[in-house]
């Protein structure tokens, strides 16, 4: 309790800073960081740092931490690594001759480079391109470093310690500013653990909440998260404001800005979260928030994906089946499969899936239904790719659907899905595979 | 084996017959016992007759199977049944008279009475009304009388007995005429079983089966099944054809036209069933069949029901609990509430329910589904009408979910619920329980 209370009373000394994350490609250089020094010096609330690992410099470029795990597979594999660990070398000694920081940064690279000949785990090995990184920032920054082992402690399972926050809160210190690697923490037995890649937001938010920070930003190469996919629709509008609602719907239907995981910490406690471009620092990017006015048109961006698979399963009268539906998820989960989406009637329900996820055991899972369900017909509809128009409150606005189907029909595009209501927040919709593109394209005209 | 072996044969003689089915009203008195036997007599295929109870001469008159049921309470109150009795009484007397026939009645419905006051059950009470009608018809037809209670056979629990189609198939001889009573049957003790109201249909449906008939006709007083209600729609135009499966969507949906239970046994077949209007002979009615040429503009008819509840639950990331949906569906179990349907996605999912099912265990429900499943919210999202556009293959068709949803829109309806995909044969839209006719207007302008 005592230190639960401390740990409070320090985190509400910091309610006036701002936690800044900045991702791979904000670190991939020398020049890079000073970019991301100069925003961290334009806003004097900016005292917690996180960041990545140096990325990709250009297209064909490797990333730090790839080639950290490519060393970690090597060395388990017996083979030297000196190779692969000499282009680890070469880029931090970049960054920190143009610096001109890092005096101690041959003897810990040697160190590292030791640890991983000596077996170290792929862990602690992948998480050095974030520890060094923040070493070399927190050096050229004059702030302090904070080993990200020593406050975030992860469970066996993965998931964050409970005391986490308490070890961030207790920590920091008023008016002082820090440098914290991010993507990795460790075990109560000390042990390094990363996050699934792309855990540098999660630190972030770690920090963002241990420190009950005003402000949670995210610096990356994108101006916020866009209307709908890059790739697809040409120049779509960056989204001003967004829930974190609107965002869960986005990141689960297919867009994919920020770690999913990354949203809980802070939205639990109502932090904002606020994407920015480290290339366009002026630019207002994306805010993300617990509440934001009603849209009289809720319609704040669009998300899809491929690769599902529509399964249609017909029996007579299957909802007076009491444990139908039960059975069936039944059936799935022994299969190891998880039911992206279930809509169900009278005699018939479909229910979609990962395509990929039932790839080597489509055969075994079809069998087991039509055994088990004892189903009229049980037939798998084809590949589909869903899309779905996501903002607050989008589902209450029927004539929103009604223009989205409309503009999907118009284009002559085969609609085998349609659905309002399961979510406030979103309208989902089924197309062909292979018309993904045509459908996104036609569904963002009513968007634009 | 062998009685299954004789069963066959015999039914396979009858292939050329067909099964009438007359409802209350068309037996409702003398005269109108008259037309049906000129219907009869107007095709020499029209071999087996199957009779409701007479029913409703006029809007205040009540029918012989609701006196049956007072007599029968009356009598286990320990209250004199004379009284009702002689309702039904007359009634036969006046169809004997009338029709010249009946030599026996007397003597029949004294024994019935007597019955009555010595504690006959519920249903053999009710059964009588069935009994006299076709004992009297099979009289002035001059066609042998069959006691549904030698031929249909129940199990305790009211499903069908799978030896009654071999029994119907044994008795019935090629080129003879026979009047059965619908709405009972008996069980393996001999004692009288009903059907839930409305059940000759079934026993209708029990003897086409029995006989393999080449068509079952179900006569009642309209004219086939309307496109929608005609209590909301003025005129709707009747139904020229249409498959089981559409009839069972119709159903299930809330058109009311044809017992639920009594499609199985012919569909199951193939034997198509042809609602005929008594009072129109002429009118070719409704013809259900097994397949039927596939429509440009699949759109069959429409049919809605009110009474229902959408609650709506969120919890982040929902669908990723491997066993969510099947606790859900535990505890509305557990709680004897049968969900109509469902529609889930990542962070919540709908479910309707039937807001009389639900209606004195509401509050016992949310208190177990906020126990257990730990959503972050559980919300009733009020008291809704669901309608239905249904067609074979509609679901195929966006353009009908796009047009119908535009009528909605266009009528500044509020659309909770759009639901397409999980049924081929039928879209589902969710309105306010208030606006439901208004939404039946609007939806059947589409279609007209």
């Amino acid at each position: 309790m005592l230190l639960n209370h401390g740990g409070l009373k320090r985190r509400s000394r910091l309610m006036n800073s701002i936690v800044c994350k900045f991702g791979g490609t904000s670190v991939a250089d020398s020049e890079k960081i000073k970019e991301v020094v100069s925003i961290i010096r334009s806003d004097s609330r900016r005292k917690l740092v996180v960041v990545s690992a140096p990325g990709k410099r250009f297209k064909e470029d490797e990333k730090i931490t790839d080639l950290l795990y490519k060393c970690h597979e090597e060395g388990s594999r017996g083979k030297p690594v000196s190779g692969v660990f000499s282009l680890v070398k070469e880029r931090y000694n970049e960054i920190s001759e143009n610096l001109g920081i890092g005096s101690k940064l041959r003897e810990i690279l040697e160190e590292i480079e030791e640890n991983i000949k000596s077996g170290a785990t792929a862990d602690y090995t992948a998480s050095r391109g974030e520890f060094l990184c923040a070493l070399l920032l927190a050096e050229y920054l004059g702030a302090e470093f904070v080993d990200a082992a020593d406050i975030i402690k992860l469970n066996e399972n993965g998931t964050v310690d409970k005391n986490t926050y308490n070890l961030i809160g207790e920590r920091v210190e008023k008016d002082k500013s820090y440098v914290i690697p991010g993507f990795y923490g460790s075990t109560s037995d000390g042990e390094i653990k990363v996050f699934s890649r792309g855990g540098s937001d999660i630190t972030g938010a770690l920090v963002a909440r241990g420190t009950n920070a005003s402000l949670y930003e995210n610096w990356t190469d994108v101006s916020g998260i866009l209307t709908a996919d890059p790739r697809v629709v040409q120049n779509p509008i960056p989204i001003d404001r967004v829930t974190y609602r609107e965002l869960r719907e986005l990141a689960y239907l297919g867009a994919s800005v920020f770690h999913e995981e990354a949203i809980f910490p802070v939205s639990e406690a109502g932090i904002p979260i606020n994407i920015r471009n480290t290339n366009y620092p002026d630019h207002p990017g994306t805010t993300i928030v617990k509440e934001r006015e009603v849209s009289p048109f809720p319609f704040t961006g669009l998300a899809g994906k491929t690769g599902f698979s529509l399964f249609y399963i017909e029996k007579l009268l299957l909802n007076r089946e009491e444990d139908f539906i039960s059975r069936l998820f039944s059936i799935l989960r022994e299969n190891k499969v998880n039911p992206r989406y279930i809509q169900s009637g009278c005699d018939s329900l479909i229910v979609v899936l990962g395509t990929e996820e039932i790839k080597d055991r489509e055969n075994n899972l079809l069998k087991a239904l039509k055994e088990r369900l004892k189903a009229e017909h049980i037939k798998k509809m084809g590949s589909v790719a869903l899309l779905g128009a996501v903002g607050e409150g989008i589902s209450k606005k029927p004539e929103i659907t009604s223009r989205l189907l409309n503009a999907l029909v118009d284009s002559g595009l085969s609609v085998s899905l349609v659905e309002q209501g399961s979510s406030e927040n979103s309208i989902l919709f089924g197309v062909k595979e292979e018309d993904y593109e045509k459908s996104l394209k036609a569904l963002y005209k009513v968007l634009a």
